[in-house]
C-alpha cells in the first residue's frame, strides 16, 4: 500500500466537481458532486443523534434499499437539519433533479448537507448548482480539489487523501475527502466524509470494512463534544479496478481494510487538527489498559476535557487536569499505578509515575507543549490494551467562531 | 421557611473565620474554618472521580467512622490532589494540628482543598493558618463572609445563604457557603459546599436528606464538563435548635428537606452563574418528558453543549444547536413532536414547534438572549416529567482563565 497524490477522483471511473450555488455563502464554491461512470456498491455510517438531518434519513434509505448508487450531491452553508417535511422534500427534489441531469435513477443519488441547523433550504438554487456541477464534472486532480473545497464550512484547509494497493494482481485505489470542523464528536459515524474506490468488493464486505474502520478513526476524535445531526461517511465502490470480487475475509479483504484504516485515521487526524479555532493537534494515547474499549474511553475522555484542551492552548503542563479527565471517564483503575508523560517533536517530559508527581523542567515541558502536534501518554499498568484519540486545543477563536457563526 | 441574611454562622453554635496563610495566593484570605461549639452529626457527598484528592479520602473516612465532627478546615490555591502519600500525610497533619488548637479529637476535623492539582502542599504554612483561624473564629456575620471569601479560587463573588424554619415549635436554621467556578460538573456530589444547621436530626436522616438534595441541585449544574477530583459537600448539624430529634420521615423531616433543597438549588445556581468566564446564567428546562431521569439527562445535555453555550454568549438564537444537544443526550424521543422556546426577563420567543421551525423576530430573540439569566425550554410531549439544569455561557474569558491558570 502506498499513499499517492489525489482525492475522490483518484480511483478509476470517478469524476467530481465543485461549484458556486450561493446556498448561503456568497462568492465561494459551496456545492460538490461525486459521480461514478458505472454503478457502485455503497456503504455508510451515520450519526447516532436522535435528531437526524433530512439527508441522513435519505441516505440511510438509499444505502439500505437501492440496488446501487452512482452520485453524491453535497452542499455547505445550510445543514438541512430540523427542517421538518420541507427538508425531506428538498432531498427528493435534489436527487430527482440530479438523476435527470446525470441520466441515473433518483434512488442512485446520495445527498449530504453541512452548515447551519434549522434554516430553510433554497431548493431552486440547489438545482441550479446541480446543473453547474454536472456540466463541470471531470476525472481530474483539480476536480477532486474543487469538490473538497466546496464542502468546507469553518475548516481552514481542505482534507483529501488517496492510496493504492495491489489486490489479486490488480492496482486498487481508494480516495477520500472530508470536512470538519465544529460540532465534531462523531458517534459510530463521522461528520461528512466521502470515500471512492475502484475495488471490486461485495456490499456486505464493504459495509463491514467501513464499520470496522470508523471505530478507531472518526469515532476517536472530538473537537467540542457535540455530536452533529448530519454526520455521514459514505464509501462508493465501482469495481473498475478489475480485481476478483472480495466476498469474504482473507488476504484481499485485509489489504483493502489496511488501506481503508490508513485513510480514515489520516482524515480523522486532519479533522481534529483543523478543529474550530485549533492551534494544534492534541493526541491522547492510553497504553497498558485492561482492554481495548476501556483504553478508547480513557483516551477520548482526555481529548474531550475542556480544561485539558485549554492547558494545551496555554502550553501549560498542568498535568493534574489530564489525570482528572482519566478519573471521571467512567473506567475503573488504580490512580496510584498511573504514569503520565507529554511528548512532541520537541522531546518527552515525564511528569507523574506510580501515582505521584515527579520533578521536571517547566521550561522544557512548555517547549514540548508548544509543538504543532502534542501527545499525552498515560500508562495504566493494568494490561496490554491501547488506544489513541485525537482532538485539538480550546482557543479564543473557538468561542469567536461559535458566538458569531450564523452572522 | 424564610430566607435570612447570613451564611455558615447563621445557625446557633457555629463559628467561622477566614485568614491569610499564603498557601499559594499572596495577600488574600486563602484559609477558612467552620467550628461548632458542640459535637455535630455530619453527612456528605463526594466526587465520583476515580482520582480522588487526599482531603476527599480523609473526609469520607471521618463521615463513615467518626462518632462526631466539630470543625472543617479549608484552603484554596492548591487542591492536594494527585499528591500521593504526601497528600494524605498533609491531611492528617492539618487535622491533628487543628484538633490540638481547638481541643477536639483529630478525627472530628474535616479538611478540604481547592486549587491547582498535582502541586505539593506547604504543611507548615497550613498549620500557621490554622492558628490564625482558631484565634479569629467568631459567631458573627462578618466571620461567615470571611470564610466564604477565603475558599474562592476563580470565583468572582462569594456564595452564601441562610434560611430558617419552624420545626416542632423551635426555630431551626440552615446556613451554607460554596465555591466554583471551573472544573465544575459534579457527579453525585458537588465542588466545595459547606452547610451548617442547628437542627436536631439523626445522622441517617441527615445523610438521606443531603443525598436527595444534590440530585436536583449540584448534580444538575456544569460549567465545563470536567468532574473535579475534590468535589465535596459537607453538612454539620449540632442540634442546638432544641427541636425533637428528626429520626424518621414525616412533617419535620419534610420541612428540613424543603429548606435544604432551597439552599442547595440556590447555591448551585450561584455556582453555575459564576462559572469561569461566564457572562450569564444559562438554564435549560425540559418538560413533558417520559420520566424524571430522562428529563434530567436531556436538560444536562443542553447546558453542557459547547456550541449551545457559545451561542448564548453571542446572544445568537441558533436553536438547532440546542435541538442537536437534546438529540445526542442518549435519551430516545420523537424529534417531530418537540417544541422549543427561549425566555428571560425580556420575554419569550417560540422558535420550533412539532418538529419544524416557526417564524420569529431575530431582533426580539437577540434581546431575550441578552439578559443576565436565559432559559431554554424544551417540551418533549411524551409525559409529565420535568427537570432543570444550570450552566453558563462559553466566553473568551473561560479560555483565558484556563490557559493561564497556574501562572
Amino acid at each position: 500500500m502506498k499513499q499517492i497524490d489525489g482525492g475522490v477522483t483518484a480511483a478509476k471511473g470517478f469524476e467530481a466537481a465543485g461549484a458556486e450555488a450561493a446556498v448561503k455563502y456568497q462568492n465561494r464554491k459551496d456545492m460538490a458532486l461525486i459521480y461514478s461512470t458505472s454503478p457502485c456498491r455503497v456503504a455508510g455510517t451515520f450519526t447516532s443523534n436522535v435528531v437526524k438531518a433530512a439527508p441522513v434519513k435519505w441516505d440511510q434509505n438509499v444505502v439500505a434499499r437501492s440496488p446501487f448508487a452512482q452520485a453524491v450531491v453535497v452542499n455547505s452553508g445550510i445543514a438541512n437539519a430540523c427542517t421538518g417535511q420541507a427538508g425531506m422534500d428538498c432531498c427528493r427534489a435534489e436527487a430527482e433533479h440530479a438523476g435527470r441531469v446525470l441520466g441515473i435513477p433518483a434512488e442512485a443519488v446520495l445527498v449530504a448537507s453541512t452548515g447551519v441547523i434549522g434554516m430553510a433550504m433554497p431548493v431552486e438554487r440547489l438545482c441550479m448548482g446541480i446543473d453547474k456541477l454536472a456540466a463541470a464534472r471531470a476525472h481530474t486532480r483539480e476536480a477532486a480539489l474543487a469538490a473538497a473545497q466546496a464542502i468546507m464550512t469553518t475548516d481552514t484547509v481542505s482534507k483529501e487523501i488517496a492510496v493504492e494497493m495491489q489486490i489479486g494482481g490488480q492496482t486498487v485505489t481508494i480516495g477520500g475527502m472530508c470536512k470538519g470542523s465544529g460540532m465534531i464528536h462523531p458517534n459510530m459515524c463521522t461528520m461528512l466524509a466521502f470515500l471512492t474506490t475502484d475495488a471490486n468488493i461485495s456490499k456486505e464486505m464493504l459495509q463491514r470494512a467501513v464499520s470496522s474502520a470508523v471505530v478507531d478513526s472518526f469515532n476517536m476524535i472530538s473537537v467540542d463534544g457535540d455530536t452533529s445531526t448530519n454526520d455521514t461517511l459514505l464509501v462508493l465502490a465501482n469495481g473498475q479496478a478489475g480485481n476478483k470480487e472480495i466476498c469474504d475475509e482473507g488476504a484481499d479483504y485485509d489489504a483493502f481494510c489496511q488501506a481503508l484504516d490508513f485513510i480514515t485515521v489520516y482524515l480523522a487526524r486532519k479533522m481534529a487538527g483543523d478543529g474550530e479555532g485549533a492551534t494544534c493537534l492534541f493526541e491522547a494515547k492510553v497504553i497498558g489498559a485492561d482492554n481495548r474499549e476501556n483504553a478508547r474511553i480513557l483516551a477520548k475522555s482526555v481529548i474531550c476535557s475542556s480544561l485539558s484542551k485549554a492547558a494545551i492552548y496555554g502550553h501549560d503542563c498542568n498535568f493534574g487536569r489530564f489525570l482528572c479527565a482519566l478519573g471521571y471517564s467512567g473506567v475503573s483503575f488504580d490512580p496510584d499505578r498511573v504514569d503520565l508523560w507529554f511528548q512532541s517533536q520537541e522531546g518527552k517530559a515525564v511528569v507523574y509515575t506510580q501515582g505521584s508527581p515527579v520533578a521536571y523542567s517547566e521550561e522544557e515541558a512548555t517547549r514540548i507543549l508548544s509543538a504543532p502536534e502534542v501527545t499525552v501518554v498515560a500508562d495504566m499498568h493494568m494490561g496490554d490494551a491501547q488506544a489513541t484519540a485525537w482532538g485539538c486545543d480550546l482557543s479564543y477563536d473557538y468561542v469567536k467562531i461559535n458566538a458569531d457563526y450564523r452572522s
